[in-house]
């Protein structure tokens, strides 16, 4: 389901003078030279959209009446993100999740993507939850277990899902665990991370040689004691142990209250460790909430170290890290919630990308804090969505994505095709 | 399915000669009266069982393998009550969940819970879920909600909740609301505490007068901003406002990071407006943990409390507060896990009521703050459970609860005779 | 020591026409009306300084090298906050701390504040900390000490600070205690909450009938177990009971963990009890940042209940609460500290009056959750400081305050008069 | 100043027959041969006492009135602990702090620690204060700082205190550092982190072939926005690239709320790279309150990861870690906090030499998650004390430490000693 290339451009001709005023507004105040590169940065950066994210989430105490027209199979997500793509330009891969999605027709599902010109991104493999016809639980872990048995089990089914990817032209292999432990002396500590590191290795070694492993930390639930790779530096540690294909991936929701994310991004960065991001905004704990909502500084921020570190490091930013958006939308239309979130990843990367570095790094050399906290904030409150709005005016798509979206009426378009009543695969 | 009184016989028989011995070795360091009275107020403490609690929970990431023979029906779920009093003589209420557990058949209800010798405590009114033949949505709030026909609907539910638990002989209508916002902006928050207010007011007014409301309160899940009642100030707020029956109720899951809870139970006494209590542990968040399986000290200075702001008032321990466990069990047999819990909370109390309160008032006068803490450490350091065991054989019941439980294999022949894939309703 | 106004002339110069295209462009945008009436609020703003925040402040762990030139007495400190008035027409008054700031000559003391058109706001007294000479120790607590003449002497401080404050002209007496325990046992919380209470209505009565009582919370520290007035809940309690001049004042720092603060004050306005604000910021704990240093966007969010709370009361938003900024400058000149405290709540303030409100309430009317993030991140996301620019030039102060300050070389000038090693008093 | 021999005598006498009776009912639940293996530990256990603990602390807000009889010098430290150590035989080793306590005259010194059997334990740099007569500030940090001369004075003091400690026969340097930043921007998290560990390298290969470098780690406090070394992870990351003599330091209170410090505790062990331990309790940031105040069964919990983990790499308890307290004494005379803190470590070792590890290895190969919890809380619940007790009886110290020294009414001689108005040096 497409949107009409016409639709897109009546769109855009509507706003086209307010946003050439607003862009010019921002020419009188930073070099035309850098707000060039800043654009084309943008242009480059896309984040992949994870085929969970599609469908309306649930909290443990259930889940809310349905949004309609959710997709109701693996074509019908890669047509969501999509969608998405053709509005923002900005969502050109998608992160599928086995055995949410497994791809049946592999040829047909890679015609659509690319009808869309979508790729496909890291694929996350489950050990969280067991499968209908499973031998073994994952009650007490899958990696960690103390039964061998059960480790194969989650091990086979790692290298199965590297398998699917590498038919679809994946390049990385995301692994989230949430083996832990509810009660103290459930769990010796050490054997469970032992266990966990045997079983990735023999992941690893599975492993093309141009994928990445990306090793997900989480500070706690759904184990509510402990959890066997609780923050990035156990997941620094194993990435370390299995060698140069394994990375840290950072979900923004993962974290302790305060945990300063940035300074971690940062010495993930140092280290040649960072592998990507899970982007999602939190208040409590793993809120999952839409990127930019409730923090959208702290997203600056991390944005700001991921300029400088990925710089220093001569790297390519739209490509040397993973960057995939993870999200549940339970009050939201998923679709909208998504485009907010692109929109928030997209602005706090524009800002990065115009903070004046040479002046902030002066700054921080004279130890002058008051005007380097001026250099960053002054960044911050200048209204740099017009150069996001631009990137996307020069990749043929929207000025206003969620403008569109809804002056398309775009659920309705879904839920007449698919019907009211349809379910995601997912949380 | 009842214990057979000769199998708890032969139990307590096998274990008299050392339980008598840890007896005896109390009474050479307190005084036999001190002793006695704990004992007698143990054998008094009822601690009711929400019939939520009797299956496996789950987390929004699933639920794993069910431990099999859970209880198909209200009857059923009774009689697991039962057992578990039968076993500690500690747990004769049960506490229902409205729609989880709708008495269809009252008279037979009762019976069965008058074979077990279990009183019907507080009814629990869910406005967090959607019902499947339900006019209205709760997805943006229950009696929050901008809609007067919602509140309407939540109001008239909370009715007929109370109607129910009226049949039954509850003297208590629990009201415990998810009604937030996950967004900035979302929500109005004085309208929707407003809002609330006048829908509790409604319910309120159809209270028997000797019943009371316990307005219950949360910091956040499932709503991720912000939670309408989200603390004991607002719940005290409301609570005054409604008038002399309705109370405050703490879950000790329910605060935000490092709270000190037993300060805010101390003040709601002080209040007159503390109603009672759902019990569980937890390390992050409402983790819904086996009471006392992380924080036990917290436990005991709760109680502490609890005792001393009683007496403070002459209230009677065991009938003027609602003592109710309020759990999930994801990883242990949830009988099991109740058995640990209602240990747990009897061993906080036995030790609350040994504090030596006139040397710790002593203390407090003279601001020996290194010799009250020598008290209650005493206190807490000391191994009370013989009392608890005591009070069980006083009331029949088993020396060790648990133990028996493993021994009769009881979890098996609940599976004989209810079958392997029994779920029961609950979260 | 004054700014000649000719050196705030000249730089304004320099800067009106970039300014004056800048406040053009948000013209174009905004109804001319709205950014009317909120460059009028904005220059009718005032935030009060604290004494104590004039000078280097420190932790526990010590103080470092001092920025030199601190004043070095009361008249030093006003004319401090009279040179930041000068260039900001923000900072209107000055907040006095009893004893640090003993008021010895007072027409003389008013003549200076006189001369920089400055306010005396609310007065602080002092009882977390021991006086010389005094008879008592705070160490055990003050207003809620168990013995009755150690609570005499802090009430009879308080007294005192009124009479100090009614005879400067200030209309507030700000209560913040540090009573509380260390450890468990130490404190019996009820008859502390009662003593507090008891004392509070000592001081209470002695207020002038044009004064408020504004009683702090704090959740911890200095205390590490309880605090006595220790969150909202307890404030309002205790506010309640002594009458219609108590209030509850706001600390930004002073919650745990995650707290929803706008919430707070949403409901602390419903129920006509929010006194004012001590302004800050910070990650951990009561670190005393620089406000909207760490979190700009809950600043906004506070103020957007404020706005909307204030206006639903038909309050005078700046009459009606007390504004301070309470703050401590480990590593900036506390001059410039302040200035961009002031900019950063003048500009959460702007953005809040620049909220459409009509628009938000009908995206919450009709659960358009969506639609409601977007009015508030599209308020926040636009770049409103040439409203408070223009209202700085309105008032004849500088258009841009700290680039002034550091033009003149103002430290310099001050270490020139006063001295390299002056200290404040002050934490 | 000595106990004498007698007075320990006396106590003992009227407390032995109590003594024996609880000894020997612990005998009859447990083998001979445990307790008498854990009495010989407990004797064997040492906890070096900290200079700067002896006399009395404060917070930012200032230092309530002084205990008295405050040591005034290093002699009367290290009489502090010999005291300490006559009283527990548990304290035979102090740390010291350059520049809190710098040895003049080395060998009398020695001299002093020898008549009370006392060793030297890890010595303690301090680059978190500015000194006196230093050349440069650490305002904005020391090893990490932009500017290499204020780095290079920062290694030249910690060369400098491995050269003081050399002479007294100390092991081991404990490197804490207060450096990081306060506001975002004010740091280059990568540099600091790249300076910091060059200059540990330069101290590092100053260290003696048989000592230690203890790299601590620390969230938050005095930098409230980032922390250099702010957690295990990079704390370990540093202690890897210097080498084998390099080991990470855990100091319970400095973590972010709810971190699961017993996990992070087994897997240093397993890494090999636990260096030692802080002591203390906490229940909001680094509340440096008396060990096992706030939250004893996770005391007991890292005491069980320690016992099983040492055990696993057969390490020797006493001897292979460093043991050491770090608190603050606001509201408690030091020498009683400090018997306190000792105890209460002591009883933690106690508990876990005797958890039933076969029986809980057991459980966890089942998943027994039940039978693990019992067995634990077994454990904790069983009155250990009278083990505790028996190793002080056995090595010749008091069965009551607490009780002797107030029977002996040894503040009052310490005050008529040395003063009333006597402080030390220290926080």
């Amino acid at each position: 389901m497409n949107i009409e290339q016409k639709h897109i451009a009546q769109h855009n001709d509507s706003l086209i003078s307010a946003h050439n005023r607003k862009l010019a507004y921002l020419k009188e105040d930073f070099p035309q030279h850098d707000l060039e590169r800043a654009i084309q940065k943008l242009v480059d950066f896309q984040i992949a959209i994870p085929s969970w994210a599609l469908g309306t989430g649930g909290t443990r105490f259930g889940r809310f009446s349905i949004i309609g027209g959710e997709p109701r199979n693996i074509e019908e997500k890669i047509e969501d993100v999509g969608l998405l793509h053709q509005l923002n330009a900005s969502s050109g891969a998608i992160s599928l999740h086995i055995p949410w999605d497994i791809p049946q027709d592999v040829a047909k599902i890679k015609e659509v993507a690319g009808r869309f010109g979508l790729a496909f991104d890291a694929v996350n493999s489950n050990t969280f939850q067991d499968q209908r016809d499973a031998a073994h639980s994952y009650k007490f872990g899958s990696l960690q277990h103390v039964d061998k048995a059960v480790r194969q089990q989650a091990i086979a089914h790692n290298i199965e899902v590297i398998k699917q990817g590498d038919k679809l032209g994946s390049k990385a292999l995301t692994v989230w665990l949430a083996d832990g432990s509810c009660f103290p002396g459930q769990l010796n500590f050490r054997r469970a991370f032992e266990n966990t590191l045997q079983s990735l290795e023999e992941i690893y070694v599975q492993l093309p040689p141009d994928w990445k492993m990306f090793v997900e930390y989480k500070a706690f639930e759904p184990n509510f004691y402990s959890t066997t790779i609780g923050d990035w530096g156990q997941s620094l540690l194993l990435a370390s142990k299995l060698g140069n294909q394994a990375y840290t991936l950072v979900d923004l929701g993962h974290h302790l209250p305060n945990a300063n994310i940035e300074q971690i991004v940062s010495l993930l960065l140092m280290e040649g460790k960072l592998g990507g991001f899970h982007f999602n905004d939190s208040k409590y704990g793993d809120d999952d909430l839409t990127t930019g909502s409730i923090k959208p500084y702290q997203l600056f921020l991390i944005f700001n170290e991921l300029v400088e570190g990925m710089d220093a490091r001569e790297m390519n930013h739209a490509k040397d890290l993973g960057w995939m958006i993870d999200a549940s939308h339970n009050v939201k239309d998923p679709l909208e919630d998504l485009l907010q979130s692109v929109e928030a990843i997209m602005l706090a990367y524009a800002q990065a990308l115009m903070v004046d570095r040479p002046a902030l790094n002066s700054a921080q050399q004279r130890n002058d804090v008051v005007r380097a906290q001026e250099i960053l904030q002054h960044t911050f409150r200048t209204d740099f969505r017009p150069l996001v709005a631009e990137a996307r005016l020069r990749a043929n798509a929207a000025l206003s994505p969620l403008a569109l979206y809804r002056d398309l009426d775009y659920r309705n378009q879904l839920i007449r095709k698919r019907g009211k009543n349809t379910t995601s695969t997912g949380l």
